[in-house]
Parts: C-alpha cells; structure tokens; sequence
C-alpha cells in the first residue's frame, strides 16, 4: 500500500461520491472515520453495479476483516470525491483491494486504503470461495 | 409541508446526493438518521456553490432550530438520491425549506422534510440578520 | 410537542447514551442529524431490552413513518446524553413517541422530538398490528 | 499490532462507549466503519477528561495520519463497547495507540486498531510536538 503513488489513471476503476456536510468534523475537514465509508461504498457499488446483481441477496457474502488507511491531505466538503479501486489479492475465498481517494485538481491522492472481504456464508458466517459472479467483475481489477 | 405532493419539477433546484454502504440499517433500506444527513448536504452545498463562498467562514451563519420529515417510500444503495430545495419562509433572522427526496423512476418524493435555520453570530449564538449574499441565493428558491 | 417542557422526571424512561467525536461538527456542537441517531437508539434500545428480545427477528417490526425534532440548546462532546422517553400515542399498529435529550445540569432538555413507528411485515411492509410483548412494555410508557 | 491478544486488563484504560441502533447494517451487525468512531472517540475523550482540557482550543491538535483495524468477531446493539486503550509510541510530535474494543462475556476482542495522530498547528496544520498537558496523560498509558 502507498510504496509507490499512483494518480487516477494507476486505477481501473474510479468511482464518484459525495461528500457530506456532516462528513466535516470541528477541524473543518472530513472526519477520518468517513474515508472509511469511502471504501466501503466505492466497493459494494462496484460490485453491484458491475455484477447487475443485489449481492446482499447472495448466500455467499464478503465481511470485512481488515482495514487501513493512510491520511495524506485534507478532504473538504462540498467537491465530490473519487475513489479509485484494484485489488492487489484475489484469493480463494479472500479479496484484497487497495483504494485512493482523490479531489480537486490534486494528482496525488489524499488518503491509500486497503480493505481485505473475506466471503462467508448464512449466519454462522463459515468460510466460503469468493462467488464467481463476483471473480467475474474483480480479475479485470487485478494489478 | 407535504400538503400536495410535488414532483421534481416543483422544485427550483434539484441536488444529486449519492448514496452509501453504511446507509443501510439492519432493515435493508436507508435508515431514517441518514435522510436528515440528506436535508443537511443539499441546503449547505446549495448555499456554498451558488454564493461561491465558504459560509463556515462568515460571521453569520445558519443553526439548524427545527427538523422534521415525513418517510413515505424506502431509500437504498446503491442508486443517488435527488433532493428537490425549495423556501417557504425567508425571514429576517430564519430560513424554512421544504425538501423532497427522489430516487430512481418515482415520480412522488421517497420522504418530505421541513428544515429551519436561524443565523446567529459568534461563539454566543446571537440572532442575527440572514446574511445579504445568502438571502439573494434564497430568494430564487422562495415559493 | 414541546407545549409544556418537562425535565428529566416527566419521562418514565430515561435512557444513557455516550457521545461522539465524530457527532460534532464544523461548528463545534454535535451536528442536528446525529440527535435522531439518539432518538432511535432510545426507543430501540429500550424495546430490545424491556422486551427481553432480539425484535430484529420478529415477523412484525417498526419502520419510521414521520420524525421531527426542535432544538433548542447544543450537545456537545464527550458529556452523555440521557433520552427521556414516553409514549403519546398507543395506536393499532402505531406508536408515537416524545423524546427528550438532556445533557449535564440542565434541568430543561437539549432538544424534544416526535418519532412514528408503524408495525408492518415481511419485505413486503404490509401494515400489522404492534406486536403483543411490545404493546406490553410501551403501556407503562403512556402519559 | 494484535501479534500477542490482549484481554481487558492488558490495556491500562478501559472506556465505555455505548452502541446505536445505526450502528449495525445490512449484515446485522456493527458495520466496519463504525470501529473507527469508537476508536476516535476512546482517544479524544480519554485526552479531554484526564488533561480537564478541552483539547478542541488547544493551539496544537492532533490529526490523524494512519489507521487500521483488525476484525475478529462481531459487535452488535445495543451492549456497550469497552474500548482498551494504550500508546505503543509517543514521539516527539506523534502518538501511536494500540486500541481494543470488548463486548459482552468475551475475554478476547472483537476488534484491535492502530490510531496515529500527529501534532499541527493552526490552519497551515505545521508539525508541532506533543502539547505538554498532553503528554503527561499518555506517559502512564505506554507499555
């Protein structure tokens, strides 16, 4: 994550959010807790949109089971932000993505996240191979 | 506030709000918290692109007195939520919007919301006069 | 709403609730929406708990047809917020609830609101009566 | 982070933080974003009662420069979370936490994160050292 920085075009898939005005905390900018919220939309709509598939409704699922971010600049309401998206590991039943978060003119991101789904099943949550629905739409992700 | 129900078209300004992940409860549907968030974002990103000022950085500036809303269809990720801004009331010290919430095909409002703002100064909150670059903003939106 | 104002002692429910960093924003107090965060943690908390039972796994459950709040102090971090809670209407199939926010030595609330559930069922949402065990621990609450 | 699991005792301060309805998402449980506003507010309310500050009109605040969380187990509304807190570095001009958030019987926990805050100045946000009062507040939390 972050060795080397990449600009928008270093990702095959940039998605568009809005920012919020409650995303702002006392500092002025965006609370770091949202970024995470950034990744988690930027994925999920991804995967909904590519597959054309509800994948709540999946039986076969991904929790997430680790994060990170590193916070480089400041984002600010109300530009939209971008968030571009690969996965650096597509395992068996696990999915590594890295995620950048972009705004302005700046080419640089202002934060580089990873953001690990493992797949699970039903509600005791059992282990289970990546849906290939969803293989699918993240090989073409991969780099 | 909902006595008739407008359509898109009823409405002077129309902003685009993208849905998230995290906005989902436990019901599979926008949780009711988050459209107030919805409210929040349109009339704040409203006031700051159509004066072209940062209005966190004036002396004057708008605290929220009164929400309220009428929930009438689901909300859910991944599609963008449009909110149509209208005002019902431009006072001396005090703004009333009427907001309407859209998605996808509907023609009627997901949810109908009523927020008020009085503008104070300072650290004190003092009420004061709505400032002159905000009011010619507004005064288009009246109706 | 709000006619008379009623401390601490008028609610026969008086829940805890812990603050935020993130609840604040540019401002410096906790941002409007985050006060129907509280309304809902109340009412559901208080229900989970009164119940003895997960009401997420029930056939019939509540969706939020109308919310509404006047604000009439700030909240701020990290001082608990305590919800006052009391049931103005014990419909059929609705219930209307009064909250009121209190924070440190006021005697007089932050904030009052008005919060709509309506039972319904499935995904379908069909309108239902409320459920039995919940009609139970909302009796005492009627005032 | 997390080589060796600690159990509540292993952390020098426990802060509890109570859990809401809007926690949890469509998987029904606390979604992954959320543990970081537990995280934020464990650090930032821990700092403004032990120093009596309000840490908010400091000339020198902490930003955040990097975080991470392991998930291990589910939290779920509306238990309270216990928040274990410990500084693994303070630096000249940052403070690196170890945090771990419990719930309910478990002696293990459910989630163990990495907070970083380095120490700015005013609106250019230039690095600056640990304000004093807040360095004597976290010297006992090192280990």
């Amino acid at each position: 994550m972050g060795e080397q920085t990449r600009t928008r075009h270093g990702y095959p898939v940039v998605r568009t959010i809005s920012t919020r005005w409650e995303d702002e905390d006392v500092y002025g900018h965006v609370n770091n807790v949202v970024y995470y919220s950034y990744f988690d939309t930027a994925v999920n709509g991804y995967l909904i949109e590519a597959t054309g598939t509800d994948i709540r409704r999946l039986d076969a699922y991904g929790v997430v089971a680790e994060t990170g971010c590193q916070f480089r600049r400041e984002l600010r309401f109300p530009l939209d932000v971008e968030a571009g998206l690969k996965v650096t590991k597509l395992g068996r039943s696990s999915v590594v993505y890295e995620i950048a978060l972009f705004q302005g003119d700046h080419a640089e991101p202002a934060a580089v996240g990873r953001f690990v789904h493992v797949y699970v099943t039903g509600a005791e949550r059992a282990v289970t191979p990546v849906p290939e629905l969803i293989r699918e739409v993240l090989e073409p992700l991969v780099g």
